[in-house]
């Protein structure tokens, strides 16, 4: 049984990720920091069999557009390592992943926090690692500026070798516990790291044991050419947004592509794009299902989106039922503008119908239909070189989880293409991604060989 | 029923306060990264009706003397939030205290972990602000040498600023949640704090609600001028250690007499010294137990804690069983070197016997005797103006934890001097201290009186 198989994740978000979801007629509308939302959330998709739970971050309030802002469930919810750690308590099996961005922490502080989350889990905590693109979440860290997009993946990528470094700091067999003789751990197997860089000084060693895993999943999430380089090197997940089968393709290709020059295998990296999956048990009922979620946005919501995705113009002055203006051109995303603009003078829609087109999956690929369909199309992209497994993006919580789970995942099981039984204890066995050895012990086993070569 | 009590607080530490407590032969050596060990701690302490549970915490090895530090439990450890979130979720009632540097994070980061986890556990959360002292913690954030004193306060009077700004950002009431009408919150009711400093520049507001207890509870140790001065303007609670009644009594007089001076009313401060109680049926097995453990301490740990107390000189190459050799003077701490000579001449005392005398309770008062005899000197301290309540420290845990709650807690529940219900379902409430109002809230009910009395 050596087939390969699709990986899932369950990117939690709230009441769900459709910006309306809140409003849905069964939505807990204060699910954002009600800790038994989560609860249940991470134990029906344990009980699926789903590799991890997911919380994306952003260390701020991200928009400034209060008008909006004010009437989604997005201004405030918990911090995600506060709420993993909990979560850690209520799970036995599933991965535990949370982002914290490089640019506004320091790497001793995360390296510690995931290498504790990793022992609290037993060996099931995930690191996504972000440089947060936004300004607003710079303003909180005393800069007036976020940094330079070159420059926060420089310092990503220093604090990534700071961070594993120290989760380094301990052999994995440094602690003997010897109560008869008094010795708590060798000496020999505790390693200082002596980090002196371009942008940090950390001595170490981490005052915590090496980790279950070894080292905590790091999983990405960066799409410019230096995220998807920096993924290259360092990732062992990626999570991304994809609108087309092709555009997938094209990215799995060329990031698999990459990892040879680091001395790595296609297998070390898996590739897992978002899916914001509407499920019916005909297509008719999954199309009713999106529509009365659509028909909750409030236009408020709906003319912001839009006027951000149009590069910042302002269409809060237009009927929202009328015809889309020609829009004033601007500095921001002139591209994107003009295919909105080519889009609604082609299909002659609204703003709210043009709002509408958009507002859904973020970016990320909507799909409505059935349990067949949607497996059908989960199926295509693993098998045809776009994904290694899904993000899995339920429009609202709990009830699209509960739907992927009692339907999606069952028609993917039936296939052979997902697992009916955890493989392993820690997140890395079921990723089927290798545990990575100590790097001293390493040394300390070539030593042993040269010296017995000389002998 | 408002006879003042007692509140206490757990302090847990890995097997225990006593240096060799990992050696105990009951001991769980590996209990410092084992979750099953510091939840079943939580629950006793929890059944117990302790008011809360408090980590320590340093951010590094402190210690660089290896062959000292390996023959102890000290090295490895939980970092203390994501432990406490995982508590969270096993405990209903208790306070969850930890210890957080101001000097190596980021106000905004701890604004919202306290925050989320006052969310999480439904008002329990507490902060034990500290500045830390070490210059080995320093050399993990980038330092080449740590803040000095002063500028470590200054930096943590700004920092609190910050955080209880943060925690104001949003009204009480400010999420409205209507889904019918599509409004989440009241954007009047949103604040942002535009923090500029000398320090630090946070522009705020919070990406969480306002918490359960409007502020979690702000705790702090900082036992110099300038930390009796920050506490005496911001703590809610100190935790401190003493020797002597005099001396906790001269304490709680200085600290309660700055109150008033920044509007404060002494009951506003809980001070809590710390206890390390050693618990017998007969004072003969109390003395016998203490023995036990003291007999477990590795000379090369007890040397090692004697030559750091007696100023850094090195006692290692000198025969433990044999007389206390005349010191070199050094820099370090000439009047304790001296205190500590003039007690080794006047009682013949060996090198063995003087480390012995030290090397229990880390300066905090280690009380031997029987339940009532504990009871009587806990009385004492609190009735005599030298204390509000303890933060007991067990030698070994769980051992000495289970003892104290079996036989220490029904003696004082019996002389009416502790609770046998928690008074409230937050930290806060079952210390007795107020809730914060939000400030925008107080401006906002002035106004609208000013406007009353106006018009
Ligand atoms: C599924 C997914 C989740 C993401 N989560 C976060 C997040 O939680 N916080 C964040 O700052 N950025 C997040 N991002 C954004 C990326 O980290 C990255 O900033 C963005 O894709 C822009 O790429 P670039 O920085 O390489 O230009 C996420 C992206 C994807 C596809
Ligand atoms: C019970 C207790 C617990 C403490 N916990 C910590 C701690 O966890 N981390 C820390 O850096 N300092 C801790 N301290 C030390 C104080 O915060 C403080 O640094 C020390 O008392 C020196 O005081 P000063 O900084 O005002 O000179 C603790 C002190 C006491 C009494």
């Amino acid at each position: 049984m050596s087939q390969r198989q699709i990986k899932l994740g369950a990117f939690l978000m709230e009441t769900g990720h459709h910006i309306a979801a809140w409003r849905h007629p069964h939505a807990h509308a204060a699910a954002g920091l009600d800790f038994a939302h989560y609860a249940e959330l991470a134990q029906i998709a344990e009980r699926a069999k789903f590799d991890t739970i997911f919380f994306a971050d952003s260390v701020g309030v991200r928009d400034t557009d209060l008008a909006s802002l004010s009437r989604t469930a997005r201004a405030d919810h918990f911090e995600p390592l506060t709420l993993l750690s909990a979560l850690s308590a209520v799970t036995r099996h599933i991965g535990l992943t949370a982002t914290v961005s490089t640019s506004f922490n320091e790497p001793y502080n995360v390296a510690r926090k995931f290498a504790s989350l990793d022992h609290l889990s037993g060996g099931r905590a995930g690191w996504n690692l972000v440089t947060s693109s936004s300004e607003t979440e710079a303003h909180n860290f005393s800069l007036d500026r976020h940094f330079d997009h070159a420059l926060r993946y420089e310092r990503a990528r220093e604090f990534y070798d700071i961070v594993t470094g120290l989760w380094d700091s301990w052999e994995d067999d440094a602690f003997v516990r010897d109560k008869e003789s008094g010795l708590y751990f060798d000496p020999a197997k505790l390693h200082t790291l002596n980090h002196r860089g371009k942008h940090f000084k950390v001595k170490g060693p981490l005052n915590v044991a090496r980790a279950p895993q070894g080292w905590p999943v790091v999983v990405q999430a960066g799409a410019s050419e230096a995220g998807r380089e920096l993924a290259a090197q360092t990732a062992e997940v990626i999570f991304v947004a994809h609108q087309t089968l092709e555009e997938a393709q094209s990215f799995y290709r060329d990031v698999k592509g990459r990892l040879a020059r680091y001395g790595r295998h296609p297998d070390d990296l898996k590739i897992m794009p978002g899916i914001f999956p509407v499920i019916g048990r005909t297509q008719e009922e999954a199309d009713e299902k999106f529509e009365a979620l659509q028909a909750l946005i409030h236009p408020v919501v709906g003319v912001s989106l839009l006027s951000k995705m149009a590069g910042g113009v302002d269409l809060s002055s237009y009927p929202v039922d009328g015809p889309v203006p020609d829009l004033p051109e601007t500095n921001g995303g002139k591209s994107r503008q003009r295919l909105l603009l080519d889009l609604a003078r082609r299909e002659n829609l609204t703003i709210r119908d043009l709002y509408l087109r958009i507002a859904g999956a973020r970016g990320h690929q909507q799909v409505v239909g059935t349990p067949q369909s949607i497996a059908d199309q989960l199926q295509q992209w693993f098998e045809e070189g776009a994904a290694d497994g899904f993000n899995i993006m339920s429009p609202w919580l709990p009830g699209g989880l509960v739907e992927f789970a009692a339907h999606v995942v069952p028609e993917l099981q039936r296939r052979g293409l997902f697992r009916t039984e955890y493989e392993g204890t820690t997140l890395r066995q079921n990723l089927g991604l290798r545990r990575p050895p100590n790097r001293h012990a390493i040394e300390r086993s070539a030593n042993a060989h040269a010296l017995a070569d000389a002998g």
